[in-house]
């Protein structure tokens, strides 16, 4: 019997999941072993990869079938109707832009992450805006266009792809709300916290004893070595692909718990993929659920659970046993007040999780106005300062600890940054629900079993794929909609409550 | 102005390029940092781009193009028709087997190598025996058909494959002239051998300091560590990819020297891949002649140079530096004793360079045999045992250390054992030109100065990539065809001189 056109479509992304995980091993490669100097050789590779991706992608013959598909579901079962939807999303968004236009965005993006990097050793903006101008502007021609393909307004068609379904009102109701309480949450937290200083829990931690440390908690919660590896590259990253996972991280000798930390961020990415629907894997509705929902994972394993007492309590054997260290510094209660310190700070990255929003929010503004025109890229140091003044009650010094920090406008970026607030909020958002379906959960962590957490997760959130919108994934996990109150009240208790 | 038809298929044989390179990635992050479990996965996406590579090659596209480029190719320099030929060489080898042949070649050669792996563990050749015949047969339907394509017997065409432009005949030729003086030339030396024994150079190196002795060798030849990479496998190769090249060994702990002596191998694999044509280095005409000339590339540096008096006392001292050895069994004469012992063994992969070409003469004869129908697979045991006790004077205790010691049979690699031999006897011709040319080779070699060497072997060897067949190659490089006279002067001078 002949394949249906469903069956050919999924035939034929089949063969792009294969492309993408080769793509995704070529990039490990890229960022954790290849020489120095091969750089060109492995773009010629990509790119000959990606063209072949493309083209299955925007190839006339797929959009055909996806209509003869579409006009025959009638009785398909519903995993296959949400990939027949998600199947078509891709399309969509693979087509909207043209190749003249892609190519353009390419090379404009090369030149500005060249000239944004070189920016940022000299502090020099101005070197910089010409080309960040031209990503901008280029950028704006596709958000229409995207835009007009999926019925959207040009930012929203943006976000669209880092974070499906989801609406720029959705986000502009979110942060209102978080951001009418967070100021005076910080600025209480901070008063609080300055009469219960921590000690410094300094050393010399040497990579391979943190990375016998990494690979313990990470076996603990169930990553599987077999199947997944633990390295070393400039920046962490998760890598890899779906059966062979790769997470890599930079790990300081002067500092025991940043690189741990890095790892944990990691590995939440890693667990969201290993339970993801396995009969799925090499579909599209069978693939992660978007950077919002890819970020919930990291940051609900990186600044919830390991930043709780359950989890320092099982974390402090393991570090006393690999890295030598005793003393009240190592002590829980005092590792708990040094990992949640909360403090003004300019660098995003490097920000704790109750001031983090903050930075989102002032990138989430400008980069509006950018793509509307309202804010000029010449402006933009000054909106940037102006902002971080207002937002975070500090302002930078420089532009390197300005609007020169974060490479993704350079990179063409635009409409991802909400992803990393509103990945923090899901992710207190399903911790308030987990927590109350699972009594004990403080208590398994405390003795390092991670079952429960992750049987809670897969079921409710990893096992999903990408079968439903966030908001539906949220509203069937959680039983409510998304919204700021769950982050409110967990970031209020963690806070603000006597320690 | 439009692309022209040669001009086209450049740009075709670019992709083709990209695609081989990434395949030769993921082969050797296969071997060398996959997680055990991640085959499967790995499998997959190997498939999907071998796939893409053959789709490239029997296009009608591509075929339309080859003719429109050859009823055009007045005015095109050498260089480019030379490569138009080799293109229409690998299209020719593509489109000669049916699709469904090379599947059920996939399949019949991945189900008896896994009975292979079996039966050498079990001593069982029985087990093996039908997934052989199965193997022989389907090579046999592939032979013929390539054969027709190409206006060649059967064999010759397997040959073709690996040989480019050598015949039966020629090989006939080479190994009668060889086979005629090698038995007594082995009884001599050994007999000469007995009166000079070697003392051990026994002890305990860490792979780390083995290292360090490769990796100096490896500067001082010319291999360039900021694009290419050694690391260890359970199977020594050269893998990635031009501009990429990544060596690969196995330091026994045991052995000072046979890691050593695999990565300068494996080097000579890396330099001819070096020295290619870089202008071509993404077309046919800029790759390798085949693997006749790889192993004469490998094993020049491996037999030749590395087991010589002037490369061991360039050695010694990184010895006594890094592996901490002294005393006179590290002094040169034992070195050179040891390295250069002759004797007469049952394992192909252990032979030394004058019992080596035996064992391949032994393989040649069955696998035409074999091919004929003139041998059943039931028969080979008993065949190869009698062929053993004929040509090497030792008869195999079991199948393990006969018939069952290669894989390549199992993998269909019928035709491939003649290009060890042939390498082996091409390297002795170069080397034999190389000496006469370069008076003051082994003053350079001594004090580690491989210039001249590489200078020699790229002009006339390396910088040809494939634009002429072997046998023009080695006219033009040595100004005499390829014959088995120097391999025996080059024999009889190392092994029967008084030491």
């Amino acid at each position: 019997m002949a394949a249906s056109p469903y069956q050919q479509l999924e035939e034929e992304f089949r063969r792009l999941h294969a492309l993408r995980g080769a793509l995704a091993m070529l990039r490990w490669d890229a960022a954790v072993v290849m020489p120095r100097g091969s750089a060109d050789v492995r773009g010629e590779q990509l790119a000959a990869l990606e063209t072949e991706a493309h083209a299955i992608l925007t190839a006339p013959k797929v959009s055909r079938l996806i209509e003869r598909a579409q006009a025959n579901s009638q009785g398909l079962e519903d995993w296959k109707l949400a990939n027949l939807r998600e199947i078509r999303r891709q399309r969509d968004h693979a087509i909207a832009t043209p190749n003249a236009l892609v190519a353009r965005l390419a090379k404009a993006t090369a030149r500005a992450e060249v000239h944004w990097l070189e920016a940022r050793r000299t502090n020099r903006f101005a070197d910089f805006a010409p080309h960040l101008a031209e990503v901008v502007s280029l950028i704006r021609d596709r958000a229409g266009l995207l835009g007009q393909h999926l019925g959207l307004a040009p930012y929203d068609a943006l976000v669209d792809e880092f974070s499906p379904g989801i609406a720029t009102a959705d986000i502009d109701g979110l942060f209102k709300a978080l951001g009418r309480r967070l100021p005076g949450l910080v600025r209480e937290a901070i008063e609080l916290q300055a009469a219960q200083p921590s000690l410094p829990v300094g050393g010399k931690f040497p990579a391979a004893r943190q990375r016998a440390v990494c690979v313990e908690v990470m076996k603990a919660i169930g990553f599987p070595f077999d199947r997944g590896r633990l390295d070393e590259s400039e920046h962490s990253f998760t890598g890899g692909t779906t059966g062979d996972i790769r997470i890599t991280t930079r790990l300081d000798p002067n500092d025991a718990l940043h690189g741990l930390l890095g790892v944990l961020h990691e590995t939440g990415h890693a667990m969201y993929d290993l339970g993801l629907p396995a009969a799925w894997r090499d579909q599209p509705v069978g693939r992660n659920r978007g950077m919002a929902l890819e970020e919930s994972q990291s940051l609900l394993l990186e600044m919830i659970v390991a930043r709780s007492r359950p989890f320092l309590t099982y974390l402090k054997p393991s570090l006393e046993k690999h890295l030598g260290v005793s003393g009240p510094e190592w002590d829980v209660p005092n590792l708990y007040r040094h990992l949640t310190r909360v403090q003004r700070s300019l660098i995003r990255a490097d920000a704790d999780e109750l001031t983090y929003p903050a930075h989102i929010m002032l990138r989430y503004e400008l980069e509006k106005q950018l793509l509307s025109g309202e804010l000029k890229v010449d402006e933009l140091p000054a909106a940037w300062n102006d902002a971080a003044q207002s937002r975070l009650g500090i302002r930078p010094p420089s532009d390197v600890e300005g609007c020169l920090q974060d490479g993704h406008w350079a990179l063409g970026q635009f409409g991802y940054f909400p992803a990393f607030a509103l990945g923090s909020m899901i992710a207190m958002q399903l911790w308030e629900k987990l927590r109350s379906d699972h009594e004990d959960l403080d208590a398994e962590i405390a003795r390092g079993d991670f079952t429960g957490l992750y049987g809670w997760l897969r079921e409710h959130v990893h096992g999903v794929g990408a079968k439903m919108t966030v908001q539906e994934l949220i509203q069937n996990a959680t039983g409510r909609p998304l919204s700021a109150a769950p982050a409110l009240r967990y970031l209020e208790a963690k806070y603000l409550e006597p320690r």
